[in-house]
């Protein structure tokens, strides 16, 4: 594949946070109406002020700049004395051993991290089991490294309450179509759905059936929601070398500014992730490296307050979506996406989400870059400050009423 | 080729600052008489204890973590506010225009801005131009991308003083058998040669005549000592969207642990580079972004003390090193490397480089990463402490007088 074709496939004009490079000529005519006023709200990622990060989290980077040097340069693959002491609390919180000498490595973000991951398992050619709709890095990166994505669907809209949706006929369907790795985020980004225990054991079992190695990105998998039980596809029967968890303290946490992932499991494959680390970003940032020390650790209470904040916003959140007529929104069950399935529009649902932005201030991520099937839905991070939020999607369902079809 | 044949080409365990990975059961029968007491030192890195990061780069760093979500998230390319900063300066600094909207991206490193530029340059089966000796991620890049390394001699050892010795003629050769991307750092690394402006002026003639891109890593640009001329290839002329440079604070300003660099030049290349990075590692870790502001902007005389330090201690070295029979050290004109070559051991190169760890508490890096034909010479990053770097290198000259062939 030559390099311009390689590139051209990788667009990023519609990720969250690039809108500001986007060109808006091709909607302004068919703007019906006037600006809607309100405080803008940008639901493409979390607000780290409306929830700020871990206390602590600066002191302990301000003690990691002091200890000097020891901090700046580590291992490629993280601190040796952060591995251990983030090993022991991962594998507390998953249910099954970590290696923190061979089998974790510290990343710049979960997205490093996934980077790293795919590099390490999908060679040109190889097949690679792809949910529909997943994060969209996921199809993005199976196709820089000219891996053949074979989609899997994710019926989160048809499945019963406490199941996912996931098609593992579909899963199957691909390994025996020779798919040798599945990659899949848990909960889903962007639906917010958690897989069942019964799912993730029979996703565990098919991988090991079929000899699969699967890459899970649980990075939502702490900002649980009351009553729903998460099941650690690590902790399953299954070859621990064929299994990489994926986490990150950027999202719940608020420690996004800081740019921290690991990536914990198999050996083989964080040999060479870390290989590949040495050549693409050489280790996550010395000094943030330290910030690790307040993952899990966090003050008594704190986190039962985060969620707690986010379940009333969600909740608000979905009783306005729910009063706007032929929208379809499940409950998140995890994290802090909403993915609602706006109905027919007068204007492509493209144009709908320019639209947003430019009459409502409300910039939203759209439903095309996680799967080519949703392209009538939206997602919204709803870690935001929670009037904003709920008056911005008061204004999406007034834009809704405008546009319909 | 193999995900597996893939990996193993890209071996880290000489890499600098893994050296802690390695074993040394190999060497243990080989070693002759007893350990060298004295203060352990590393020159796989710069100490930035000894040379600590510019004066209030913490203090920005605070600055950026209390402006929250706005620091926290930028563009993929960076803050568009310190991007239009930089660019400024870095126009001043190498005699040419930067775009900061289109033609300047902030990576997490300089590492970083080398694997987002020959990603967007090198495809599979590419012929690329690299020098050897050079910075021993530019052949693990070309061959992780599957591009096919066409090797230019840097002759250091026979150039006369104020010429690199890059052999002009043979990189015509590799232009001429289809390579149409060369990858160089200047000042060079290993070696602390600078390209002469006849050198650059050439290697830019040969660049516009065969409408080849040229990636020029000037990391260490600014460490620049009494006398020598430095010549900003981007400064030539030819096609400006056929040249991309990279520089970054982490070395001569210490600031590793903030893992930032930049490049900028050629639009193209850098809206690819952004387009790869937003599946990489998203940007630069937002608060480290800060820390740019202090780029360029050191306090009055800072640099220049800095330089003057590091030239005594270069000094110091080389004197010590030319003390050794049939060591050759070529005095760097930047930089903070030295590249000594060896004379005949009585043991293997990279045996006498474990005994130098294992006797004598010095960490170098050994020749081989750089160029397979200078696996007779050990490179010294001098940004250490002065007088145990001294030492450090006393010891080595001891136990290369113990090793003699």
């Amino acid at each position: 594949m030559s390099i311009a074709a390689k590139f051209s496939r990788l667009g990023t004009d519609n990720a969250p946070g690039q809108e500001v490079r986007q060109g808006s000529a091709d909607i302004l005519t068919l703007l019906r109406g006037e600006p809607l006023p309100g405080v803008p709200v940008d639901f493409s990622h979390g607000d780290v002020d409306a929830h700020e990060p871990t206390p602590g989290s600066f002191e302990v980077f301000s003690t990691g700049v002091a200890l000097g040097g020891a901090q700046a340069y580590t291992e490629y693959r993280g601190d040796i004395a952060i591995r251990e002491l983030i090993g022991g609390r991962l594998a507390a919180f998953t249910g099954a051993p970590v290696d923190v000498g061979d089998g974790l490595i510290v990343t710049p973000g979960t997205q490093g991290a996934l980077f790293l991951a795919v590099a390490a398992t999908v060679a040109r050619g190889d097949k690679v089991a792809v949910v529909q709709p997943d994060y969209f890095a996921n199809r993005k990166l199976v196709e820089f490294f000219e891996g053949e994505m074979l989609p899997v669907q994710l019926r989160h809209v048809e499945a019963p309450a406490g199941r996912s949706g996931l098609d593992l006929g579909e899963l199957e369907d691909a390994f025996k179509a020779g798919a040798r790795v599945f990659l899949f985020s848990n909960p889903n980004n962007p639906t917010g759905v958690v897989y069942s225990a019964d799912e993730i054991g029979r996703i565990a079992a098919l991988a090991e059936k079929y000899g699969a190695k699967v890459i899970v990105d649980q990075l939502y998998s702490r900002l649980l929601y009351a009553g729903v039980a998460y099941t650690h596809l690590r902790a399953q029967a299954l070859d621990p070398e064929n299994v990489v968890t994926i986490m990150g303290p950027s999202k719940t946490e608020s420690l996004s500014g800081y740019r921290l992932g690991v990536a914990f499991g198999s050996k083989e494959i964080v040999a060479r992730m870390e290989k590949l680390q040495a050549i693409v970003s050489l280790r996550a940032a010395g000094y943030s490296q330290a910030v690790l020390r307040t993952w899990f650790a966090e003050p008594e209470g704190w986190m039962d307050e985060r969620i707690r904040r986010h379940q009333a916003i969600r909740d608000d959140l979905l009783a306005v979506l729910r009063g706007i007529e032929g929208v379809f929104a499940r409950t998140p069950e995890a994290g802090s996406y909403l993915f609602p399935r706006l109905p027919a529009l007068a204007i492509p649902h493209a144009g709908f989400v320019k639209a947003l932005r430019l009459q409502a201030g409300v910039v939203v991520t759209p439903g095309t870059e996680f799967s080519p099937h949703t392209g009538d839905s939206v997602r919204l991070n709803f870690s935001q400050d929670h009037a904003a939020a709920v008056a911005a999607v008061e204004r999406l369902a007034l834009l809704v009423a405008r546009y319909r079809a």
